[in-house]
């Protein structure tokens, strides 16, 4: 720990520093795009895995689903009724209704009679069309009074989708209709991106102050499709952090708290120190000491302020965004988005991108609601959505038309 | 199993149907909005839990969550700087700077002394605001060239809520940021509205054809919020499936396939002989077919069409907006709803509500595709949505706005 000048634990400690300043430090912070963009450059879909059908709703496609046979593999039954052949219809009328005797399905028919099927069953050989049961007449057979169209009540083979054919498009994230789709097609293991390892370590709690970092970020996680494989709070200690950067098992390594100015970067220098801290300082409000880099081994690592609101965005706009793109999902804010009408100004300062929670006045117009400053996670809890004031722009006037982000409602 | 009249297996096969068709059968289907409110009248939120914060995203608050303290407790640094007294900086200006020794943070400040904190800590005994470090001179002090206003940079006791205040509603969907909110406020449990738990029977399958209702239901159910205890194939035996209707431990029961008309309604009879079958058939297109009723115990019953497409809808409009009001959710269809123009007319049967899948041309209109008959699930993969044509609708000419159910986008 010493160095040749006898200048030891001091010399060693301050080197971190120093190399976070020079590589674009707090003093400095880089534009919410620049630290996009290296975010994006680092965050590729995760290789595929093959999971059972069970386990895939949510997941995301990682090849084409494709049909192996037709579907259906045969002629059936479309409706619940009578099979039979449509030729054998042909001059039936009110005046000349024709019989047909009932026997059991599964055999070939015999001229003149029919079999009653349930809909999904196989045409018996010889029937080519399906009636409603209405035309039953009693168990023993029934009465046709009018020709029947080949084909009519019956489902062709290969009429949903050819053999071959593309039954979902690699890159769907799989809702439970696709799974049963995927089903029918008799497939039972699916390839899927695989999710993406996430080690999140806490190093800002305070003694006395519950840690609230590590419930939030295991949720996002979650709702991201990332794994939340290991979350535990760790000592404001350099080294400890280094070992916990520099372990193998994650994709993607968080660490929550000591990104501050001056005497509280412990988790800036221990990255500087045990990797790459590429960035340090973000011109986005309220996440602005977030910073990013890699450790040594190559995996992406986030610094995420300690405070709770400051960390939810942080997450949401930089990190998570990199937990989405491993996860195969979209990349953007997973909310839906609309224009509405600003009903009040809305301050932003130029020069940060800055997030500003809004309040649903009617079903088209929001209003500013108390900051993430002065408010915390309060303010998220309360709001409906936010708006997110570009660096170049001081706000919006009152009546503007916004783009909302409307969180807890997905896209 | 007999009767007085010798007439054994036939007469007690028989009553049944006989009671299906008294009760609103098939050849009678009753309004969708019929089957609606029965529906609605047999589900009501389930009884709360207390779950760990790790557990509830996506729960259902089941009370309002209440701030047991001031949030924050204490006066404490809204940001990382120096902490002083406001009142020693009377005077200063660029002709007059002022001197402040740095002292541990901690203790309480001597006059003329300023502290170092990082965001989140409480302010010494004694500072009344906190200035940005940039104010820093070396090590040992900081010079003030301007009046500090007391409380800047502070964040006040209760500023994010006071004692008491409510801080998440009763019957709010909890998100991550909740989940945060909710670790900082010091809570570590809550409570939930408890899941549903479902009992699913397949009746459907025909050998060779894999079962696709099981993964299918699955899926549905655990979107909804609903737990999938129990999903099993059952043989075509009215006697094995009214042992398992009455079976205790389940919150709602489905039963797939055996819906049909005639020969194959093996579930309704069931569901006749074991407990109460209140509907068999509903207007409602692609679910002619399904049916509703309680077990001797009470539990409600719902059975499903076993061919996929219509076990999908008989479950979204009918028995899913069971499981999501047990589950405390919002019983409408769980996706988003836009006003859209319809490019190509849809054409609908008067008398039956029906779901048609329609493709969005371009951000603002849609056109119909493949329906559910000709393609079953593969209509669904294709679709971007559905419109639902009420009962007493033919369709809507081309050029006409509809509401279109945007599936696989949660609200």
């Amino acid at each position: 720990m010493g160095d040749a000048n006898g200048n030891s634990a001091l010399a060693g400690q301050r080197q971190p520093q120093q190399q976070a300043r020079r590589a674009g430090g707090l003093t400095d912070p880089v534009p919410y795009a620049a630290a996009l963009a290296w975010t994006d450059a680092q965050a590729v879909p995760s290789e595929a895995e093959l999971v059972p059908l069970a386990d895939a709703p949510g997941r995301v496609l990682a090849a084409p689903a494709v049909a192996a046979g037709d579907m259906p593999g045969f002629d059936r039954a479309g409706i619940d009724g009578i099979a039979l052949a449509a030729e054998a219809t042909v001059g039936a009328s009110a005046y000349n209704p024709l019989r047909f005797r009932l026997v059991p399905a599964g055999s070939s028919l015999p001229p003149d009679s029919a079999a009653r099927v349930a809909a999904g069953d196989a045409l018996p050989a010889g029937a080519d069309a399906v009636i409603p049961p209405d035309a039953l007449d009693g168990a023993a057979g029934c009465e046709i009074v009018e020709p029947v169209a080949p084909g009519s009540g019956v489902e062709r083979r290969a009429g949903q989708a050819a053999a071959g054919a593309t039954l979902l498009a690699a890159g769907r994230r799989l809702r439970a209709a696709d799974i049963g789709l995927l089903a029918v097609a008799g497939i039972e293991r699916v390839p899927v991106v695989g999710r993406p390892l996430l080690r999140v370590l806490l190093t800002g709690a305070s003694a006395g102050v519950p840690d609230a970092d590590g419930p939030l970020l295991r949720g996002l996680i979650e709702r991201d499709g990332g794994v939340p494989a290991d979350i535990r709070p760790l000592a404001r200690d350099r080294e400890a952090l280094a070992a916990a950067l520099a372990a193998p098992g994650a994709d993607i390594i968080l660490v929550a708290g000591g990104t501050g100015r001056g005497g509280d970067d412990h988790a800036a220098a221990a990255l500087a120190e045990a990797g790459e801290l590429a960035i340090h300082g973000v011109a986005l409000y309220p996440a602005e000491t977030a910073g990013m880099g890699r450790s040594r081994a190559g995996t992406p690592v986030f610094l995420l302020p300690g405070a709770p609101a400051s960390c939810l965005w942080a997450y949401e706009m930089l990190a998570g965004r990199a937990v989405r793109r491993m996860a195969g999902r979209a990349a953007a804010l997973p909310w839906r988005r609309r224009e509405m009408t600003l009903r009040l100004k809305l301050v932003s300062r130029i020069g940060t991108t800055e997030i500003c929670p809004v309040r649903s006045i009617d079903d088209d117009s929001v209003e500013p609601t108390a900051s993430f400053a002065e408010a915390g996670l309060v303010a998220a809890a309360r709001a409906d959505g936010v708006v997110i004031v570009a660096e170049g722009s001081e706000g919006f006037a009152a009546g503007a038309r916004v783009t909302v982000h409307l969180q807890g409602a997905e896209p």
